[in-house]
């Protein structure tokens, strides 16, 4: 009956999977690549927009909804572009029984359709800055997919920003950059790394592209959110311009950021562990159950009825809370259940602690009696519940964050150990780099190692490339990356 | 400079297409059929997405989501809805620059793909019911499109849930019938009837479908919502069974509902007029505008003072406020905008306004001098607008009823009659009718008057069909219709 986790240290990749689809967050779609996701793996998606939606309102973004479909013609106008999304369009070819005179792309990204509207709307320096979101689904064909990692399918939302000046447009891609991380730190409790990705591994269409990078529990980087500064390059393939206070037309400067379902996935290897699930009470679907527990039946009326007036406490509170009731099942079988699910509290009630008007917490976070408060008056369990989820919020928090720096290797001096500390011990290589994107290329064909990010608060002073031997300023963290 | 809307009595296509594009609300977009749901427009929908899935949630409904893509096999299924939605596929047939083996079809509804689901995650009686819903984008090729009422893609919900018994599948759908018309009446102030559609006009694969039928401005009717008791059509087709108490296997019951952008076409055609757009305040995105008024510079800084002292009253209280203190425009012109925008209530403040600290309030709904209020104090203005909007919200309503009475024509003798009162008077031609598909088939060939729906709620008693001269109970509401 009870559900089995495969432990991290059998297979990672299998304990990931079992989660996801053992807790109900996702499952595998009957369409190649695509995934369901679940009723409890949806509120979570909620919740991370809900975070996500306010910090754009507070910044003074609006929501848009631009079309699924975009003309072939659209995506082949910018070259990178291009170059860069072909592999994996979706292609709609026929339409009401008959074959499309041009093919249509179902997005993959939209700032070649939106690009398209900015052109219509923008007329003078006064219809700038223009700052647009949209909450919408993405389709790129992937060759290998993983629930919420990688699809083929997936939700995102995808900012698009145009304004007067190249300054302007950077100071936006970095503000949302921003915004990003302080959701990641803040809500899901993940300490992530604001960089700049390489040339290699930036956006297709973008001149800079930067990124949050969080590290997963087996030590890779997980890029979890990207805003990129597009310079004119999508203005000039679609004429994007404005009249200048001198009545002079200018080309815009434009921005895009997205962050998507993959956070899910970023959250479930911050946070997991053998066990299963642990979510950030901030975002959890469900932030405490209540377990009641009785043997006989005289029992049951007393504890279900205390167990209610609990859960109304907590409500009222503000505290998303479920009562476990179901009967069919057992009050050890509901501990595992809802751990597994990841829930931050939980709430137990039996006859002993009815008679004493208390209840037991325990939290999700330290496992047994260590993580468990007996006899907490049921008067006011409410406040204690809510300093209790703070509490696990910013434990988990310090804990990701602990594990990044044990696992956060500095100091090499050469390839030899480069190799030899990412073989054996994995996780991420902060070092002095002066690499061209080609030694980048060759060192990702033989350690798999690809640079997550140059980072962008450094205290590290110059140094010598670990590869070239050159002195340099610049400093990139390797690692093995999703 | 300001932007003009034709007359509804000189043409009233035009004139709904002028307010959807000048309030901004939407656009045309580069493929065929679809638009562009513009920041105004999209706040709009936000709103009608935040009444609805607030009341499913109190109904015990979770949402969750579904691939965007149907094998063309599942489509195929179940004979009715095949039939029904075969010439309005878009079709995926490349993928990853390759053809697909099986083509995949954009979903035009996911009864199908959620069906498939539900027979994996059903199996006994415990898992009943299901009560799913799903917020997202559909793709019908429409071949007449026309913004927000019906275009290629647009967004809905989509509610789909499995019952162990007929009487409880009939029973939601009349639940969420229902949440509809409250949503309908109370938000929108769209005094919308419940019905039933007949079987030429039900969903494709329904045993019967429901429906929330309104009143347009031009008298035909816009269904606005539909409910579907599916019957085991699909459960069926899909497999969908579960161990009833007994340990037996029985298939599900099943029903689906959904309501789409095409409400907000609904919101334009009930409220409207010459000057533009009216919104009921429950969706309004703005609720109150305020626009200063000053002639000499030295008014100019203490009436923005004012101003803004207003607004962040009103803010406070929870008003959805702007001011407006645009340089380039005239306080005329702003009066226009924001009229054409169907901003509910004005707040107009000037130098002698200032003088007074006193406002002046102007409600959209009542023109010039008749709607406004001079001298309004300024402190404590926050609850006269407050009162003003439930006033506002209540008085379209009531409009919108009056003017539904007043366009329903009864006591239809004969079908002579009935031409007659389509042609000179239009509206709605609620009549006793007891006439076959093919009688209802002819009807619309000979006047393009189809039934709206049979009225759920009829006090006429027993009469004679003014088509087929039988005695009969039933009352069908007949109109022109979009």
């Amino acid at each position: 009956m009870a559900k089995r986790i495969t432990p991290r240290s059998v297979d990672y990749s299998r304990w990931y999977t079992d989660i996801v689809r053992q807790a109900e967050l996702a499952d595998y779609a009957p369409v190649r690549g695509c995934m369901i996701i679940r009723p409890y793996g949806y509120t979570l998606w909620e919740n991370i927009k809900a975070g996500l939606d306010r910090r754009f309102k507070e910044t003074g973004h609006v929501n848009a909804y631009f079309p699924l479909f975009i003309p072939m013609s659209f995506i082949q106008k910018e070259a990178q572009h291009v170059a860069g999304f072909s592999p994996e369009l979706a292609v709609v070819t026929h339409g009401g029984g008959k074959k499309l005179e041009e093919p249509l792309v179902v997005r993959p990204t939209s700032e070649t359709i939106i690009g398209h509207a900015y052109a219509q709307w923008i007329r003078s320096y006064r219809d700038l800055p223009l700052l647009i979101n949209q909450w919408c689904n993405i389709v790129r064909w992937e060759k290998r997919t993983r629930l919420f990692l990688r699809t083929t399918e997936f939700l995102w939302q995808e900012g698009h920003t145009a304004h007067a000046t190249e300054e302007e447009a950077v100071e936006e891609t970095l503000r949302m950059l921003g915004v990003y991380a302080d959701f990641a730190i803040n809500d899901a409790a993940i300490p992530v790394i604001q960089g700049k990705k390489s040339q290699r591994e930036k956006f297709a269409g973008a001149v800079d592209s930067y990124t949050i990078e969080a590290m997963m529990g087996n030590g890779w980087a997980l890029q979890s959110g990207t805003s990129h500064f597009l310079g004119q390059n999508f203005a000039k393939a679609f004429d994007i311009k404005y009249l200048d206070r001198n009545n002079e037309l200018q080309h815009c400067w434009t921005t895009s950021w997205g962050l998507s379902t993959r956070m899910v996935g970023g959250i479930i290897m911050t946070h997991g562990d053998d066990q299963g699930l642990i979510l950030p009470p901030v975002l959890a679907p469900i932030q405490a159950v209540i377990v009641p527990i009785w043997r006989k039946e005289k029992e049951r009326t007393v504890v279900l009825e205390a167990a209610e007036r609990v859960r109304a406490q907590l409500a009222d509170a503000g505290v998303r809370v479920k009562l476990d009731d179901r009967e069919e099942v057992s009050p050890g079988f509901k501990f595992n259940d809802w751990e597994m699910r990841g829930v931050p509290v939980r709430v137990e009630i039996g006859p002993r602690d009815v008679a004493q008007n208390a209840v037991v917490l325990a939290r999700r976070d330290r496992p047994g009696k260590q993580g468990k408060a007996f006899g907490v008056p049921a008067d006011g369990v409410a406040e204690v519940v809510k300093a209790l989820l703070d509490e696990v919020q910013a434990a988990l928090l310090q804990r990701a964050t602990e594990f990044r720096g044990a696992n956060t290797h500095t100091g090499i001096r050469d390839y030899e150990e480069f190799k030899e500390v990412l073989v054996e011990k994995g996780g991420f290589l902060r070092v002095h780099w002066a690499g061209s994107p080609e030694d980048e290329d060759r060192i990702k064909e033989e350690t798999k190692a690809t640079i997550s990010c140059y980072p962008l608060d450094i205290e590290e002073g110059p140094g010598r490339c670990f590869y070239t031997g050159q002195e340099t300023d610049n400093i990139a963290i390797f690692s093995r990356a999703y």
